[in-house]
């Protein structure tokens, strides 16, 4: 006989699937929607469909809305304009209330080890969007290894179009101290010094 | 404006009732949701519906079923029942196969502190149940205050039934080591220590 009955073990193999979660949490997440009110675990089915049937993407920044277009395209500037790898990314930067232009999402970076190439994201996107009216690229990859091969390559083929191209700056995070700095950061941090 | 549209804010919500799920995990969890395939999220979906729509209680024992009575109390020998706090507990000991009688589940055990007397769990079906065929009651509530507690009134109530109660043995555990063993539990060890 198996351990759980039906409903439950299928509903853990369901919890069991998202990320980071193994078989003892997904249990735990199991319990805790039979001890909830029938509406309420009826509520939280609902979310999930409704984020699979209205969720799409931005036709003009890739962005997640459940528009054609999406709400910072809309209402923002387009002058300039953020590239980063995910929608997430979007998300990270919008909680600053600081810039005030236009996302393009990449959905991916350039990554020959798992096969990526620059057709494969939404780079082709990005170049039909510079425009005489587009001002700055400011782009936002990660500072790793693949982000940073995006970055170079898309400031190769930006320049050429007469637009300014910018990389967010790296180094020493705030409130980081220099001795637990790893050395990859620290030099990145010497290399970009700023005069004062 | 909102950083998240509608449909994924909403999500992000649900997942956060989830116990030890913060914002951040269950930002991440409805990201996973949105990149999985409709058919998948619906899936899912239905499972959260139909684990409140199909579990139900074993009016025997207390633990989860989808009939009237469980499979455990269908099938198996009533003159030994274990008594435990909670479903999950069942799932521990069956893990074993080991145990070959019932269960008892008491949904909770009996906490001044929280409120909770002896006539909010399940003791009177307890009670109900012991015949002249039960042979051992074994209480196998944890081993805290609250399940000491319980399993002390547990068996003042049973020993004059005439049936042998008995309590799992709490000592140090297998593989663990002397030196980083708790003193509660060594002196426990100590106390119920076993001729050889």
């Amino acid at each position: 006989m198996e351990v759980f009955i039906e409903p439950i073990g299928r509903l853990i193999n369901e919890f069991s699937k998202l990320p980071g979660v193994g078989r003892k949490t997904a249990q735990r997440y199991a319990y805790k929607i039979i001890s909830m009110p029938e509406s309420e675990a009826r509520a939280f089915a609902e979310a999930l469909v409704d984020v699979k049937r209205k969720v799409r993407f931005c036709k003009t920044c890739g962005n997640f809305t459940e528009e054609e277009v999406c709400g910072i395209c809309k209402s923002r500037d387009h002058q300039v304009i953020c590239v980063v790898k995910e929608p997430k990314d979007v998300v990270a930067l919008e909680k600053l209330h600081e810039f005030k232009g236009v996302y393009h999402v990449l959905h991916g970076v350039i990554s020959p080890m798992n096969g990526v190439g620059p057709n494969d994201i939404r780079i082709r996107e990005l170049l039909a969007r510079i425009t005489d009216n587009t001002q700055e690229v400011i782009i936002a990859t990660n500072p790793d290894v693949e982000g940073d091969a995006t970055a170079l390559y898309l400031a190769k083929l930006l320049k050429p179009l007469g637009v300014k191209v910018t990389r967010i700056a790296h180094g020493v995070p705030i409130g980081g101290e220099l001795e637990y700095t790893d050395e990859v950061t620290l030099t990145r941090a010497l290399l970009d010094r700023k005069e004062l």
